[in-house]
């Protein structure tokens, strides 16, 4: 007998049918034998719709009062999962986020999770219930309801594993595992059997949409073995079957993973690039230019300062596309009346590709393949970062799709390793 | 400076321009230097289309998870109302039921509230915050989310305006007061500036549904001073017109109140009648026939025994029109074999009409002139019953306009008392 979570997400809970499908497929590995923990998310759509009226009421709603509204989603997929549960027989108990409780910091719309009690679920799953527990939310110190932001269902899935020290948490989405690459845009882009943790992490961050990227350092801080799978495949496939489908990430790597250099290629659209040109090389510089930028509130992803050249340098970063004429403004009120900088430049229309993979740290070459590989395809790399297991370029927008192909078949990806297919 | 709770139903937070007026309603009065507390509904339909989710998945849901998915709609209307007040430069912040926390037993979806704890609200009314707090739901002493079932937010209010000692609790409906009758049928009804809450407890109980009657108990026992009137008047109404409208709930007979000795015609139509005809006049026989029926959870309205002739009576109830089957079965399957009754007869088609006037109580010829109408328009009484201060008959079904309409007119109840207009 093991305990193993399930995670859920909005579109396998998005109708009664699809909920009595989530039920079904719970019920069979509860009838194994297995106790169930479930944290599903709130059905499609409904975050949208509730945070859209708040919208309609405050172009800025209290941050408190949006968690308050948008927990609602969750909560009535966990009454809706446990009573589908209850009617084909399963015995099953929904809590929130608060009942649990799963404490959090109090930082709303963005909470972290400081600590789960397990006291409560355990005297369940011991009377052989079902045990179905709100995702995306929890509880701060003095009983106000905080969410844990976008995605959030998976941290909270993760965390209830390590905090009930379950033998696997199992994220069914509506892909069956972690790829290459976006098969939508490579066909060829392979499922992966295996992905380490920190691949996971890169290839998260990078903007495969697959886990959300809390949840993955979740699982790596407390070596939960989380395995991504499909919600799409027969609730009634043979648990042995579903058991070793999807993606595994694990935190060894095995012997297979050497033969495979790079497990990946992520990519993301979503970013802009902002350069201060002729900056003087001093101490306090980076500080004083992305001070005032964290002060605002903008995230920022990509940081790049090369050696200075006659005591100033150029001094780029990357930012998401929403924030990216926020950040202007703040470079251009700000920052530049304090610092003796040249010209504030930018771009939004660029692209970041990354190749990413465990491999990488043993094996040289990676960085000029991948560079020669682009440059066969005439594409111009804007800007270049790196990691011990990642390699990222900057380029222009319209490349990505050409990238990504050219990349993924140069690192051969579209071949199994090992010959397996 | 007064404190005042607002009560609004659903119709009142159906849309987001109407919590933007039920958001200019609470500013008005917190503006004037009350102190407000507010109790909305869900957003009209919200409720059911929750529970019609939960009846696709499960005939008979389990009442804990329903009453887990039914909260939500409340919880969702406060954090947009609280987001619709700060819109609008008023600080306020929203509390579902169990962080009050508003204790109830664990009657899920009928729960009754046991205490409201009012230190935090305080707090923050003594920060000139307004406070938000879900009706319809509170917390067990294990922390299980409970509903007050339907119409429970008018409970919530009254007992969260007892609990805080509120100086009045208004509760903001669809209709601007307690009618003499229903204007729907009698064009000539006219609103009740004040009505007992020995009155208001009848015409609750008799379908007038503009109360739900728990919450008229709760008034009484509390004493809290409640005044029932219209959401649909403009928000930006003078603030000492408003609190001058509607119909208070009073707990002293005025003088004024001499005059009218019938204050309200009430009637409904969703009862049925059941009689078990020669039954034996013995001790216990009243137990032997409800005592069943009770235990099959079936409310029993009106209850008439007539003086027996012969060593034998008639037994007459009414039960709910949707639990007349029921009820019949009942009686056929377990009644009939334990007391030697004649046949079980019943008809679905009545209707009930009363007559309720506390000052009915020191005015004779009440009752006769009420017979009196009813025989002279040619309808046939076939139950009778009475308290103190109400006589209600039941009729057949088709006859319910007819008769209403002749009692608001034999009563004088189209004609302002005291030549008042």
């Amino acid at each position: 007998m093991s305990l193993i979570v399930h995670k859920y997400g909005g579109t396998s809970m998005g109708s009664v049918e699809r909920i009595q499908n989530v039920a079904r497929r719970v019920a069979k590995w509860h009838k194994a034998g297995h106790q169930i923990v479930v944290v599903p998310s709130a059905m499609s759509g409904e975050t949208n719709r509730l945070l859209a009226l708040a919208k309609e009421l405050h172009a800025q709603p209290d941050p408190r009062e949006l968690d308050m509204i948008a927990a609602t989603g969750e909560q009535v997929s966990v009454g809706l999962l446990a009573i589908a549960l209850k009617a084909i027989g399963v015995d099953a108990v929904s809590y929130a986020g608060w009942q649990v409780p799963v404490r959090t910091d109090r930082a709303y719309t963005k909470a972290r999770i400081s600590s789960i009690d397990d006291a409560r679920v355990r005297a369940d799953l011991d009377a052989g219930r079902v045990v179905v527990i709100t995702g995306f939310q929890g509880v701060d110190d003095v009983g106000n309801i905080t969410t844990l932001g976008r995605g959030g269902s998976d941290t909270s899935a993760v965390a209830v594993a390590a905090a009930l020290h379950a033998d696997e948490c199992l994220i069914y989405t509506d892909v069956d595992g972690v790829y290459t690459t976006d098969p939508r845009i490579v066909p060829e882009a392979r499922r992966l059997e295996r992905v380490t943790f920190e691949e996971m992490l890169e290839m998260a961050s990078l903007g495969s949409k697959v886990l959300q990227i809390r949840s993955v350092e979740f699982a790596g801080k407390y070596k939960v073995k989380t395995r991504v799978l499909s919600s799409l495949t027969p609730p009634d496939i043979a648990l042995d079957i579903e058991a070793e489908s999807g993606t595994l990430i694990t935190f060894e790597e095995d012997e297979s993973m050497e033969q495979a250099v790079i497990s990946g290629i992520a990519f993301n659209r979503d970013e802009a690039k902002i350069t201060v040109a002729n900056v003087p090389d001093r101490p306090g510089i980076a500080f004083q230019i992305l001070g005032p930028i964290a002060e605002a509130n903008i995230d920022v992803d990509m940081i790049i300062q090369n050696q200075s050249m006659n005591g100033t340098t150029d001094f780029s970063f990357t930012v998401h596309r929403n924030e990216y004429q926020k950040a202007l403004e703040v470079l251009n009120n700000t920052v530049k009346q304090h610092i003796a900088a040249g010209a504030v430049t930018g771009d939004p229309k660029i692209c970041k590709v990354s190749a990413v993979g465990i491999g990488m740290r043993s094996h040289v070459g990676i960085a000029s393949l991948m560079f020669r590989t682009l440059s066969e395809e005439g594409i111009n790399i804007q800007m270049i970062s790196t990691s011990e297991i990642k390699i990222s370029v900057v380029l222009e927008d319209k490349y990505m799709e050409l990238a990504v192909r050219a990349l993924h078949k140069a690192f051969g990806l579209d071949q199994a390793p090992n010959g397996a297919q």
